[in-house]
């Protein structure tokens, strides 16, 4: 078994940092990933394949291979969401023996490999009777989207599982677009972007330089009006020349994710400058405190600078796992923390929001306030967000570590035992922390080597201390890692505490629908005021004094968590008479009570009632 | 010169209260509103008159009577801009003479006489080659809302200068509306309301009982469908059945004066019940601190419950007028003075800022934000607003007070001379005050009659004080007014000291878009900021604090104002790193600032830039 890498830049040159094979960590019974990555075992991957059957996405591949009769049946880009399944049980199999879900991923790869036509095409909707439609609308059509998810599904289980069974298939299509688009073929660009991250990856898993230079001209191609040069599919302008973050929002960051990808190959600066440029406007102008993204319904895109409404917060859930990809791949180039200090906000707020705590339901659109008639479902006609959520979770061990030639980079905090191999030496870890509710991290390191340990400072973190076997330190902090050099040794314990207390948020000053609004926030964790904790009141109406006092609480509630409570004020909408008092007149009008909240993501799976992040404060 | 009354009452069985004549109330140089009386005399009523011949307005008379040959031109409903311009000139003829004006009048008159067909129809766009289209459309063509300007430019003009030659027109038109609408003639109902409230009028100023029973027709005709069951035409249900104020808000207010004076005459208290509750609604959840309504550009309408937008609010200058009208029809009936409150609100901050300080450019819409490309305009195709704020200014002197059989009714307050007859006997009052910038207001009496001075303790008031002939009394609070019951002499005087000093506002806590805001008031006056006087920022960035102190300081600008200046801060945007922030982080990166705040009426009259009422609070 090969490591299985989520992105394998181990032999890229425009990097600072490696992956760690998903296999190398294994998450800790009792964790608050482990038990995620367990649900999805159990649950939600079980789950999501009879859904698939029911829904007659697995069907398509029969049809496809005029093994049953009957017609493509769903969206036509519906292939995806096997393809998303495959890479989500891969990541779980990389590091979890599971002989049930190995044969049946075997078998829908042979269903897969079955629907493939005689030269290399695949996708379902455009074989048999649309034979004669191939390529003809890659703007609407998603076929190189489809391309994609088939290619990451394909590297994930060669990774995990050793076998080129997928892989193959992969190869084959991958040949017939190669001989179809290119510099001296057609010309073509993607209408949703995806395939170039996955054909770069491609590369990195076959070696076949071809890969590479199709991504590049599929991005160099862009914003030359070849899809209509509309702002929705970011085609408007050139890749290089955008200087804003702008269409749909999915489409937009798995291109940024395919450009990030190039330039770890290829080192061209004109898309590092664009991608940083683009970064910078994202995080300063479009991002939801959840780091959720996609301001907009209408065309599921980002909204004009500050155009961040709560309540038609549109916020895919498919958004804020592209804005996780991209944001690991900029850190894998750069080595800052502000990048993973995204993935964790992202990851806690804004992807894990997108399931429920059953793991049998899911968002699609994660809206910040609600009155309680958003609800998860168990499916979508568009299901791109539930395995896309899934192959997230299952991945996430990956996730926790990188590896430079310095040493070894913590990113998520998490327990975990794990084993790798830095500067030709082998090295053991051992985490322990109960994060994402406490910021004591243990770490106890096995082997003897000369390298360093960085340990993220998360950006929410403003006090901390370390210690080296009992002994307090001060390490040196770099990009935003505390970093410990020295020779390790067998049994060397070190212990990181973050100080992590809630506090409240307030937004830019040009964020018109959170004026007056405050949220709270704890550790890596965003709340949210959910009705069932809050009796007696409405939680829009809900006043919070900005000098509050907020107290932790654990309560066995949603799976455990830290509810955050406080003393604040609910007016008497009622008792007003006329729209506007003097502010000493509405004083009177208003009752001191306690309120609770509750992460963000644990949100809507009791009784729905209205649910608000950003309160309105005193 | 008979007496000219805004609203005639003095016969009306359902009132408590009866106007005064228009030319019995003299203002006094220097006075406020003396001053926007003789603009409108001076500027704006000749230089309407000019645009109306520049617009074609006058000549579709010409042209319908084939006095010169061509076409109609502008909208259908421009016959309406020239009644009221006749109306405003009347109302100012009755207090002033101007023999220019009268002459002009007259010469207009003939020209309108001359158009009038043989059977007494009277619209200039149907007149001649659209004559077979008459009355098919009561929906959309506004005939009857035409009708209904030209009885109310009749009644005024024949009032105000004893002259029946408009009214002689007036009164052949209605002769043949009501030969084709009625119980057992053709059912209509207007689109556009406005012929009833001057049906009704017609019928007090001739008492010919058919007019009120055609007013009524069309009310009680209203919500069968017969024009298409719109919410927006208030068409959705029958009129005793409306529960919420909804539609097209001068549609809607223009109807409800109308259903006001038809209660005034008939006492039919299931119309009263449906005013009473339509005014609760509009005042609890739709209306702006200005005084200004219709939330929505779209339908130019009023919204849902507590949809008052700033910076898209429409609150047509329109609408604020058919606010001031209605409650001066519910006052008359109530003699409540929350009606009164309603009507100063909307004059000084609803419909005042709807005309330029040099009375001669016109806001149509009214936002309570801006960013600086909003500015008044010289006309508009849709004319309605400019002759409409003209006529209720030059309207001004009937409505300071009101008389009952039990005495006189002070209701707005300014300098003026005026003589009444209360119970028999002959009275003179003087009143000096610089309000609406001072809460002091002096009356001398002179006469001798033992009658009650109720004089209004505005909403706004909470400390007061009224002394006569110079020892303090303290009045029964009736209704809002201070009732002083006592035998009068020649030379008492009356000292009204209301305690006027600058507040902050807040609103209704489900108004969203002012959560987090406040707007400061005094007196009678809304204010606003705007960028000429808070120089080095943008006001749409200022905090005010919750418990700034306020401070007053009288400047010689925007016509003499009284400027209300605090300290506040400004966060500088630039320096924020991200969206989101720890408030104890956000603080330093606030700077403190003095701001001026000016009356909103006075806005947008120099350099532009943004303006804001509903400021940020800390």
């Amino acid at each position: 078994m090969s490591r299985t890498f989520v992105v394998d830049t181990t032999k890229s040159k425009h990097v600072r940092l490696h992956p760690v094979s998903i296999s190398s960590v294994k998450l800790t019974e009792g964790d608050f990933w482990a038990g995620k990555v367990q649900l999805m075992e159990k649950v939600t991957l079980p789950l999501q394949y009879q859904i698939m059957e029911e829904t007659g996405r697995m069907d398509n591949f029969r049809i496809a291979a005029s093994k049953i009769s009957g017609e493509f049946s769903g969206f036509f880009f519906n292939d995806t969401d096997i393809y998303k399944w495959i890479e989500a049980v891969s990541y779980l199999l990389a590091g979890n023996r599971n002989e049930k879900l190995e044969r049946l991923v075997d078998e829908v790869i042979e269903e897969i490999k079955l629907a493939q036509d005689e030269d290399g095409y695949l996708d379902t909707y455009f074989t048999l009777s649309r034979k004669p439609d191939r390529w003809t609308n890659l703007k609407d059509m998603h076929e190189l989207y489809c391309a994609g998810h088939l290619f990451q599904a394909a590297i994930a289980h060669h990774r995990a599982t050793g076998k080129s069974s997928l892989l193959d298939v992969a190869i084959r299509f991958a040949e017939h677009i190669a001989s179809v688009f290119g510099p001296r073929k057609r010309k073509g660009v993607p209408g949703h972007p995806e395939v170039e991250m996955a054909l770069v990856e491609l590369y990195r898993e076959t070696g076949e330089r071809k890969y590479l230079d199709l991504a590049r001209f599929f991005v160099d191609e862009r914003g030359k009006g070849l899809i209509g040069g509309n702002t929705y599919h970011i085609d408007h302008k050139p890749f290089r020349e955008l200087d804003e973050i702008v269409g749909h929002a999915v489409r937009s960051l798995y291109l940024n994710c395919g450009a990030t990808d190039i330039y770890m190959e290829t080192g061209d600066e004109s898309l590092w400058n664009v991608l940083e440029r683009l970064w910078v406007n994202l995080v300063t102008k479009k991002m939801y405190v959840t780091g959720g993204v996609g301001a907009r319904h209408e065309g599921e895109a980002f909204g004009d600078p500050y155009e961040l409404p709560n309540e038609k917060a549109y916020a895919e859930t498919c958004a804020a796992i592209a804005n996780f990809m991209w944001n690991y791949r900029m850190f894998l180039v750069s080595g800052e923390s502000k990048f993973v200090d995204l993935m964790e906000l992202a990851l806690y707020n804004g992807i894990l929001p997108g399931i429920s705590l059953d793991g049998k339901e899911y968002f699609y659109v994660n809206p910040l306030a609600d009155r309680g008639g958003h609800r998860r479902q168990r499916w979508f006609a568009c299901a791109c967000c539930p395995p896309n959520v899934a192959r997230t979770l299952t991945a996430l061990p990956g996730y926790l570590y990188a590896l430079s030639p310095e040493g070894i980079w913590v990113n998520l905090y998490a327990s975990n035992v794990s084993e790798f191999e830095v500067a030709g030496s082998r090295v053991k870890i051992e985490e322990k922390t109960r994060y994402p509710w406490e910021g004591l991290v243990e770490f106890k390191v096995s082997g003897n080597l000369s390298c360093s340990l960085y340990l993220r400072k998360p950006e929410w973190c403003r006090e901390f201390s370390v210690s080296v076997n009992g002994k307090g330190v001060e390490p040196v902090l770099e990009n935003g890692y505390l970093k410990i050099e020295r020779n390790w040794h067998d049994g060397d314990t070190v212990v990181l505490n973050l100080a992590m207390s809630p506090e409240l948020l307030e937004s830019h000053p040009w964020v018109k629908d959170n004026v007056g609004r405050v949220a709270i926030r704890r550790g890596p964790i965003v709340y949210c005021l959910e009705a069932e904790d809050n009796p007696g009141m409405d939680v829009w109406d809900l006043e919070v004094p900005k000098d509050v006092v907020l107290e932790e609480e654990t309560r066995d509630i949603l799976g455990g968590v830290v509810v955050i409570k406080g003393r604040g004020y609910v007016p008497d909408p009622d008792s007003w008479y006329g729209l506007y008092l003097p502010i000493e007149d509405a004083k009177q009008l208003r009752r001191e009570v306690e309120f609770a909240a509750i992460p963000y993501y644990a949100w809507a799976n009791r009784t729905p009632g209205p649910m608000e992040v950003w309160v309105k404060a005193r």
